[in-house]
């Protein structure tokens, strides 16, 4: 953990307790007054009523008193039982926190049909599973699609996922029957990391089916919400689920939808964020490719057919349109050939100076020369005979490519 | 038939009988003396090697001496064999000459690899078959794929055919195994007609397997060629044979095709006379529709899945877009996207994408994206930083990266 105060903490926590996610309004709020200037004002009424009339509807089911004291208390409550369950509560104050959520900020519009409107980023997270969510989702793709996916679906969703896995690239999803699961299993075969995006609490496996998966991916990845432990899968939940995916990933695959899917919804998401937008064709024939074929007749969507093809968007997407960033990043003041060469080492998967030479499109002589440096700054990692990302802030920023 | 002579006519015929078609030398001198004297010149060996070697060749092969007369002689003796085959001769004279294939002559270029040269039009057609060549073709579309075509792509072919045969639409095929044949059965299914493009005489069915489909073919649609009969099926042919397929059509939807494969070639000589590209997706787990993927990542290629969706892009080039008979316009198959674009690129001076993008109206995203699309399709070459247009007719000569 760094920066922000237990205060802060707390009262992010309570904030999550007392307002469903993604609301703008809180959104402004935290980012005028901070969020304990934003608990204060919610707590008084002093702000806009559709705010104020929720946050007191919920003080009132629940018997708390509308103080700062009050909230307080239960959310420390909250965090005692996130930690008996297992999970962890992370904010943006923690290392842990994946910087690029916070681009739903700047993508934030209050205007579009109330389901499509995009939203604030979470005020906080549950996260339940060993690996360091930064670390699963910092080179990830989303892979999401219909529930009702036809066999192709799976399959095909299912190699993706096991092929990004294998080169180093966290794949995200929601943890849903169809795509969903097959593009988990897929990661989990691998041996890479998953996460599964909740539109409830992590305590509460959604689907129940689903039980032994979310265990194996917590085991291995990572399982995160926005509702608190026992918050109930409510339909519109997942749609205000789905920015966290298109967010927290670099780019979104689409592999089966209907028409009408979900999974649309996440890849508009995905495109107003700037991230790379794909779809895997299928069949005419099926009606779970409909969706699919609907967007790749637009403009904003790449079909892709091959893993390679994937990797190649989402490394596009960085080297031409670098994520506007409001932080300095750590590497910001490295010269083009070492930010190059830090790019082309990743995170998890130790690359020799050639094959780093290889990825960066540099000279193996380069690479010789300058991976040393960026191993005595701290950046990358010596492993074996080779380079990795070192772990935390120093060599790990969010979309820094 | 309507204007030109009968010498014009026998003309056309001998020269037919003399060069192989599409020959550019041949194209040149026809537009500058007139058939009866590129005719003599031809003969008088008065044109540049390579065309009066192949017609010295000819000529000596066949004992027909080099006048005129003997040649005129010849192409009387062809046009009554033809007639006793049940066959007529169609010359750009004649009523029912499909104009929209004087277009060749405006796409014919010399350079590029020669069998991706652009051609010029044919001479003449032998033409079998009771439909007026001009009015199966007069509102058509190209349905084209792989000949080692799936059961999937059969059925889509058939379904596609017959949907455009029910409105109307003629379709145009080269008569081959797989998919040109579901074309052809499923226009005639709908009682439609349908043209088969041979890539011989229209007296040696081929493939041999087609002699049913073809006489069904002739009795309600079309079949012909521009070589005369008794020409046998040189596999060079076909490739000189798709550009007449392209051309004569308002749009090519390739259905199926491997990575290489013929129909993309067609695709690509279609997308250069400015006729809508279409591709049909399918499983990405079949290599018969890779070719299709891989066209549909491009730019230039739009994504079918219906009848419907066809129909849309044949119409918006007739409807909304009258084919330009001026000028050629090698992006008149792009999509709407990427012509904004390219309008903004400017000929001389390197722009970079957020000047194109601002001076085309669209985000920066979009523009980086599209640009490099362009490049890979031979309209922009990068500079520097920036994009200008590639050199050449309409800013689009070949790959230039």
């Amino acid at each position: 953990m760094s920066g922000g105060t237990e205060a802060d903490r707390m009262a992010r926590v309570a904030l999550a307790l007392l307002v469903e996610p993604g609301n703008q309004e809180l959104g402004r709020l935290i980012r005028g007054a901070g969020v304990q200037g934003a608990l204060e004002r919610v707590l008084a009424g002093a702000v806009p009523a559709p705010l104020a009339g929720t946050v007191a509807t919920r003080l009132a089911a629940e018997g708390t008193p509308a103080t700062v004291a009050a909230v307080t208390a239960r959310a420390a409550d909250a965090a005692g039982q996130a930690r008996r369950l297992g999970a962890r509560i992370v904010t943006p104050d923690d290392d842990e926190w994946p910087q690029q959520l916070d681009d739903l900020a700047r993508a934030s519009r209050a205007d579009g049909p109330p389901v499509d409107r995009d939203l604030d980023p979470p005020v906080c997270l549950w996260v339940c599973g060993a690996t360091p969510l930064v670390e699963a989702t910092e080179h990830s793709v989303a892979v999401v699609g219909a529930r009702a996916a036809t066999e192709y679906g799976s399959h095909v969703a299912g190699e993706l996922a096991y092929g990004l896995a294998e080169r180093g690239w966290g794949v995200v999803s929601g943890g849903a029957f169809g795509i969903d699961a097959a593009a988990h299993r897929g990661a989990l075969a691998a041996g890479g990391p998953t996460v599964a995006v909740f539109a409830c609490g992590v305590d509460r496996p959604y689907p129940a089916a689903h039980v032994s998966l979310f265990e194996r991916i917590a085991e291995e990845g990572v399982l995160i919400s926005e509702w608190p432990p026992g918050a109930a899968p409510f339909r519109q939940r997942f749609l205000i689920r789905n920015r966290v995916i298109a967010a927290v990933t670099r780019g979104t695959v689409m592999v089966e939808a209907a028409s009408r899917s979900g999974a649309r919804q996440t890849l508009g998401r995905a495109r107003r964020l700037g991230r790379a937008c794909m779809a895997v064709p299928g069949p005419v024939t099926s009606a779970m490719s409909t969706g699919c074929h609907a967007e790749l007749r637009g403009l904003g969507t790449r079909l892709v057919a091959t893993v390679d093809e994937v990797v190649e968007e989402v490394g596009r997407i960085g080297d031409l349109a670098p994520v506007p960033r409001g932080a300095e990043r750590p590497h910001d003041g490295l010269d083009p050939l070492a930010a190059r060469l830090l790019d082309a080492v990743l995170p998890r998967k130790a690359r020799t100076a050639e094959e780093v030479a290889a990825a960066a499109g540099v000279s193996g002589r380069d690479a010789r020369r300058a991976l040393p440096l960026l191993v005595a700054e701290g950046f990358v990692v010596v492993q074996g005979a080779g380079y990795r990302l070192a772990p935390g802030p120093g060599g790990s920023v969010g979309c820094s490519r």
